[in-house]
């Protein structure tokens, strides 16, 4: 099978960049003896997770227990639930999946880790739990201090569960310019100081997990760090380009679409839009469009509908007509993937594999 | 089973409210005797389907063949495909849904209808073409005047084709404000005089289907449409309020969320983000925010992560705690409905009936 055959919008991973990825942030995580957990939301699929494992990766991050349960089937040795889980029947099915792999889960209050732990008592497993700090992004997470101090008293106060570490996310830090290598500095001072106090009090981590994506390879600046839980690194979009973490040539995967119109002058229409590339804009210097045309990258795809994409031709991006097809790398895979049944492995024109995103949808 | 049983994120659908809105548009298009097509792009459920063509529906419109396939399952007798279908694997799928129930495609150039022609000759199937005409939004369809006619002489001259009318989308009103009320009219006189030169050109279309949400209830304005195809209405959302089509009170869908950290002070984290809501913004009078939080208006959901929901609470809006739960009605419904595997039906606080949404996802 090539892709001519395959019908658009199609979701292709050219599998030469995407190993080339895999073996870089190994070899970066390794250089400087950071265990890797890679998020896995942004392949969504247990065979990738599989390959990251065998890269040396020492386990694997979810955000939901439904993609906890399809993740199992990678064989990780290790699951983090980077996510805090709520709810009874949520506690059961975690309870089923600690009896089958290491689970740890991030928390941030004792009002989570209290039916954890009650949940974890009743399916007689020992959950691990990271406390989760806030470092800037303001969104989970306690503050450094008397907060973080009582939350893990409280954690290692709690039967059935097994204090790791902490674990933060600088997900406020978009890009890594001047003011992107300052904010990073920041945030390794606070860091810094925290852990500091935590060996003067007796609360010692064994595990201190952080990073970003645009932070990904600054992450042995931030002293104490143990662990990095990067995501996209896999494909890398727009967004890895536009932080600097990234060139296109990193760039995996891409949209292939077919112009289903060219009716309006100077414009063509994909047979993709919002419910194929997501609608997120660039996270930062956001130019107003949602994805870089490959055979045409001075075009501007500038406006979408759940199902058309408009993309404005200049004279220099050439004429396309109704029936050609183009490849559109997206602002954000991880939210595309998740539109997607399934995704291509190509190596130049032939796919050589195709996997089901068995992890898309998980919400629960 | 009642909504406490629900695993949250979840999608519910009040039944009650639901069933006014069906009716209601169904009294409408049967007040003014207007055929109704609704878009099941909103709903992409064949029970739900089922009860718009019970209602009095002539007929379901879709925008993909993948979507066709499934919609098939309501025993519509009519299905319209609204987009431009191209490609030679799409084509035979086609031509199987053909030989099961009648099928029109809307399309705008003769590119793509000579292979659907081609293809329905060789499916031994008539399939039937509305020539898409463009009144303001510049998607796709041609311009009124000589690129219709040729449009519709060609559609004519095409073997195993039914030329059955035209079809033109006024997707560029957002809001039905004084200056809503001008641009439609503007549509209106652009729409009549086309009719005009195609009556006297012996060009005369059965069929002329127009329509969209915010001028739904305005479709009898336009002189000469015989067609509606709405979708949204089924449920409505913060935009169909925000246009002026509806009140809260005809909000059938929302999403039920818990609070999973109210860490940050002033603030709740839903456990629903971007990959529960979709990220679209309002498509007028963009305030900033992403839902409707039933238990808190006034409360401000100003950002998503992809599993976080970022709720900025006033003192108005009262304390919410880990563990509690809110209904948020979303900004736009049908991207919504793609990323969840099923919704909940209900009525007060029980849960009536549980639909898969066996069209999501249906990209192709």
């Amino acid at each position: 099978m090539t892709i001519h055959d395959l019908e658009t919008p199609a979701l292709l991973v050219d599998l030469d960049i995407m190993e080339r990825n895999l073996a870089r942030v190994a070899g970066y995580a390794r250089e400087h003896g950071l265990r890797l957990r890679p998020h896995t939301k942004t392949h969504k699929t247990p065979e990738l997770g599989r390959r990251q494992v065998a890269l040396g990766a020492a386990g694997l991050a979810v955000a939901k227990v439904g993609e906890a349960e399809v993740m199992l089937e990678s064989g990780t040795p290790d699951l983090l639930v980077a996510y805090p889980v709520c709810g009874a029947s949520k506690l059961r099915r975690l309870g089923e999946v600690a009896r089958r792999t290491r689970v740890t889960v991030a928390v941030d209050s004792l009002e989570v880790a209290r039916p954890l732990s009650a949940s974890a008592q009743e399916a007689r497993v020992e959950i691990g739990v990271l406390a989760e700090a806030d470092v800037g992004l303001a969104r989970v997470g306690v503050r450094p201090g008397a907060e973080l101090d009582a939350l893990i008293d409280g954690l290692r106060a709690l039967p059935a569960l097994r204090w790791e570490g902490v674990t933060f996310y600088p997900g406020h830090i978009k890009k890594m310019d001047g003011q992107g290598l300052e904010t990073l500095e920041q945030v390794a001072r606070l860091v810094g100081d925290a852990l500091d106090h935590l060996h003067s009090t007796r609360r010692a981590p064994a595990i201190v997990s952080g990073g970003s994506t645009p932070t990904l390879f600054h992450s042995h600046r931030v002293r104490g760090v143990t662990e990095i839980r990067p995501g996209t690194y896999i494909f890398n979009d727009r967004n890895t380009v536009s932080t600097g973490a990234c060139t296109w040539d990193d760039c995996a995967a891409a949209l292939l679409c077919t112009v289903v119109s060219s009716a309006v002058a100077g414009q063509m229409i994909l047979d993709g839009g919002s419910k194929t590339f997501f609608s997120d804009r660039l996270s930062c210097d956001d130019d107003g469009c949602y994805g870089r045309v490959v055979e045409a990258p001075e075009a501007r795809f500038f406006k979408m509908n759940e199902e058309h994409g408009y993309v404005a031709l200049s004279e220099a991006a050439g004429r396309f007509g109704v029936g050609d097809r183009v490849r559109v790398i997206p602002n954000h895979i991880c939210v595309a993937v998740n539109l997607h049944e399934r995704m291509y492995g190509i190596r130049g024109e032939s796919v050589e594999v195709v996997w089901e995103v068995k992890g898309r949808g998980k919400l629960q």
